[in-house]
């Protein structure tokens, strides 16, 4: 509230879509804020596997010619317009990365407008967003820890409770890897009641360990591990519901670790690579694209992590605010166990 | 009631499942009723391609050695077993292709358990089975329309209606070629208030006009055809639901012709061979694989179809219970304009 | 485009909501457009029960001191704010009841901001409005029709297709009254391939009739309506859904009248007065309060709408935008056959 | 399986339904088997409210003039038909109450056909039932636990899990007393990751407790608890699930509780006396009827049991065969904290 405001602030740009080095740090005027915004001040910024497609220009839907990137961001209200009524100056919020996806199906014009991509991100010191975009961050997590739900966690939730049936206790979980996406669905699923089998490569098996899992298969030395998991799951039904991040053969796999009606949930990011295979004639399995979630999504999964208090997996190498482009490699190289955060000054 | 039952009859069997020459009638004694059966007089068959299948060796579920064929059936009741309270003599019936698929998802029990497959199917003169496992036809039926339910309208009223989102009027539908569960898409389609668009190859658009297709789009000089029937539908948003039957490529046209949140299902029978390419990037299209239905859906359906109504598409040429191999020949040869039906003498 | 516009524009305001004798015509500026909003010529509005309580000032939510009267309207966009990507100069538009609810459940927050209770309704020669409330109206429909649905039509689309489980062909529904929401309710069922029932005290059956009823009750001289409508129903099965329109005793013979799952939809407006009664043993009917719908819901209902031609029923008399008080006397007299409409100069 | 069974055997039957003084334990023949049953040799029964009002007369169903009490039993398969594929000996089962109500909506015919109501229960040495009616219980439950699952658990899993909408992580849950629905309430909330308040007259607070709940109030001395529930509830929000058992005054109160869309579950066995008040205007709970659950929602709940460790409560006296009268009384008398079981030896 006393808060004095400067007049600029820093901000990183992607002008070319080229490759992390074309990532800018810049000045600029603080942004304005219309009758039905807010002004942020951005405390923490968490990177996305989408992030670096945008940065390399692999990414599959429109951009701004200059944008600031990151769609994960989570700030404290400074100033709210004369009309909003959501938040107050001292709310703690995170942004939606597709700002006009309020609740329901996504539509096509919602899922262009995304923040880092379309839309300016967090990768900036101080930030203006409309109040019907932002959703208030869980009182028991950290502002580094606020600042990763946007999009892993948020994809993880709607996997598992957007659909139109809800993961329930007593069901069986399949998540792939180490990835965010998969470390948020071990701890949501462990939170709802169910049991979690996971697949990895072997080094990371810890954190999957804590965040959960009952069950590890290491799907080098068991290329046959959906059919592995099948029998490891409850009553040897197959899992009700699968994480299928994506890559060669894993949707084979997956069919064959799923229950006669489990549900496989496509991640939205690298969904073009699958399914490429053939259904089984004797698996029932429904097949569900996810592109992230809706605010109203977004706001339950707050709920549920403040009410279990869980807490996301953060790396333990944190960046400052000048290290952008070794956030970006870091991420790039696989070597980050949880996600990777970036500190804004 | 007074009706005299004779002390044998005739049924087709199948013991070598190597084609349709196999197909044998010889003398059976009457099945007998325990506590729950009812013993019906079989009037009308009807066949499907999953009864070539099962006939040529190519069917993928386990079989009965020697195995009366087919599940589509129509016929009337002439006695009830003591403990019988669904049905009394006289009652109008046709069979669960999976009896005791009740309610909710099917099983892989129930899914084995199919008549024609691992149990006894309508190729006979007398038939008895549980009470469970029979639905009463529409009243606005004759015995050869109602021998037509059990297995293509089942599937298709199951994949417009039988998912957690139900067709609402408004919507689009897209259905594939001149097959059974094409034709009863179109007409359950447009009885619930939607618009059809049907593909075809051209020489079967009158059925599909009369069967209730607004567009009717050719395949062969339109490979394109997905995105011309996201075109024609209303508001351009694309198709709600495909019955995707598959063949090649079909899959990728019908993710082109869905709309962003459509479901596209995939009919039980030949689902082995799709969906055998990759979703788009900015399609979020839903698969529901369908297995038929449950017994909860035959019953809605044939309320469905008495209230409007709607009668099912047999093809002109009927054939005698001394023609079934003529009957599978006609229907293998893809010669027939809607079901091919078998009258049972 | 070209549309030259005036200075000043007429309006009817409330202040004092002690009676119809409060609504007064004046002049006042032309609203001005933010960057998210449209400028609208109103060209039709209609009246609901809802107008008639916030006039007599025993409406339950919160009023603003001085308001524009009215949620029900139609009409054309003139100007468009420069961020606006839903409309352009030409749409034809109606707005959301509840401008605020876009998709999903109506929150507390969007209930209370309703068009002519917290905010300016439609009783202008001009209006502007953000684009995200607002919906395209069906090409089908005149500028008198198309200002009935945003609340009596909505309302009913609502209950019918609205919920967890939306209607089919096969089912049943009972609608109470002649008013605006029954008549819709007999329309959108009809077109979904449902039966209706309906009650009223006998005058005006033939509205009802035309708008599809299939059997009509008089409540008057058949108190035991609810078991005469059980037996009316398809297979004696009872309504699938009831639209439970209220006042004394209705809410006992909805629930005889309904299916053992049936759904009684209570309707906003009245639903204070209901349910007054103890559920019976026997029934497992399910009650869900409808306060109007989202703007997806208004989206799908106007695709249906113009997809199966469907056209409100307008009272016979239709008023000059100078006769609003007769207007709303004309409703509350109970004269109407159909929604009550007044064209806007 | 070597089990040397003996002809005849001890059953609790039912004939004059005017008192607990009309239960008479008689000797009876073993039942015998058909085609799909399995006989039993039960080991523990659980009585509830509905059995108390069967044996006095005031239940609503149709009963069997001498029939075999409670419905809620389990046992161990000693003997399966030859056509038995669900169960072999050694199975460890319980029964569904409505035998028939396998899956999807309870049906008047499945309603009709209880256990100890028109069908023999389970007070009796052994038991012979169809396959299709049992499930087999949890593998961390003892007989006597076993035994309390079929008629409370299965109420309040279907109350959370088992309408078109399911509970999950974050969601509120409020309970009212310390019957078996509200222990298991407690229990099955918590496990699905969300947070319980529960209303008692303050004598057994420990036990609500220890079944997880997080708030207790108490209605006695806080005649206004609905309002107290709202302002405890996460974010203030009300609780998005209310089990409401019923008596006078409790649904205006579970109408404060609840939040704007929430849904009131209004228990069977006392449904008659509620809901009877008026629906506040500015609540949209729904209602919704248990009548217990289907066979599916049974297996369900069983692997959540199994999976997350949960013990049902058993009230600390355990009563002898030859004490089922004194059992009849102790639950009649309010005393039991948990359920009241009786040994079957």
């Amino acid at each position: 509230m006393a808060h004095e405001l400067p007049i600029a602030m820093k901000q990183w740009v992607l002008r070319d879509k080229s490759g992390f080095g074309n990532l800018l740090l810049e000045e600029a005027p603080l942004p304005e804020i219309g009758d039905f915004d807010v002004l942020i001040k951005v405390h923490a910024v968490s990177l996305n596997y989408r992030d670096l497609m945008i940065a390399q220009g692999t990414y599959y839907w429109p951009l701004k010619p200059t944008v600031v990137p990151a769609s994960d961001f989570a700030g404290e209200v400074l100033r709210a317009g004369p009309l909003v009524t959501r938040f107050s100056p001292g709310s703690r919020v995170a942004g939606q990365v597709h700002q006009t996806h309020i609740a329901g199906t996504i539509t096509a014009s919602d899922a262009m407008n995304s923040l880092g991509g379309l839309l300016d991100g967090g990768l900036r010191q101080y930030a203006a967003y409309h109040e019907g975009g932002l959703v208030e961050i869980p009182a028991n997590l950290s502002w580094r820890e606020g600042a990763t739900l946007a999009c892993a966690a948020l994809t993880a939730w709607n996997a598992l409770y957007g659909g139109a049936k809800a993961l329930r206790p007593g069901e069986t979980v399949l998540v792939q890897g180490t990835g965010g996406v998969s470390l948020f669905g071990c701890q949501f699923a462990k939170a709802g009641g169910a049991e979690v089998i996971a697949t990895t490569s072997g080094e990371k098996m810890g954190v999957l360990r804590a965040a959960g899992a009952k069950h590890i298969l290491n799907y080098k030395t068991n290329p046959d591990w959906g059919k592995t998991a099948k029998e490891l799951s409850a009553g040897k039904r197959g899992a009700d519901y699968v994480l299928e991040i994506g890559g060669p053969n894993t949707f084979e796999q997956s069919c064959a670790a799923a229950s006669i009606d489990g549900t496989i949930a496509i991640i939205g990011t690298r969904a073009g690579q699958s399914p490429g295979t053939t259904l089984p004639h004797t698996a029932l399995v429904q097949t569900r694209r996810i592109m992230i979630g809706s605010r109203l999504q977004f706001e339950e999964m707050s709920r549920a992590i403040e009410m279990n208090d869980i807490k996301p997996v953060v790396d333990g190498r944190v960046f400052g605010f000048g290290e952008v482009r070794e956030a970006y490699e870091y991420l790039w190289e696989q070597k980050a166990v949880g996600k990777v955060v970036v500190d804004v000054e």
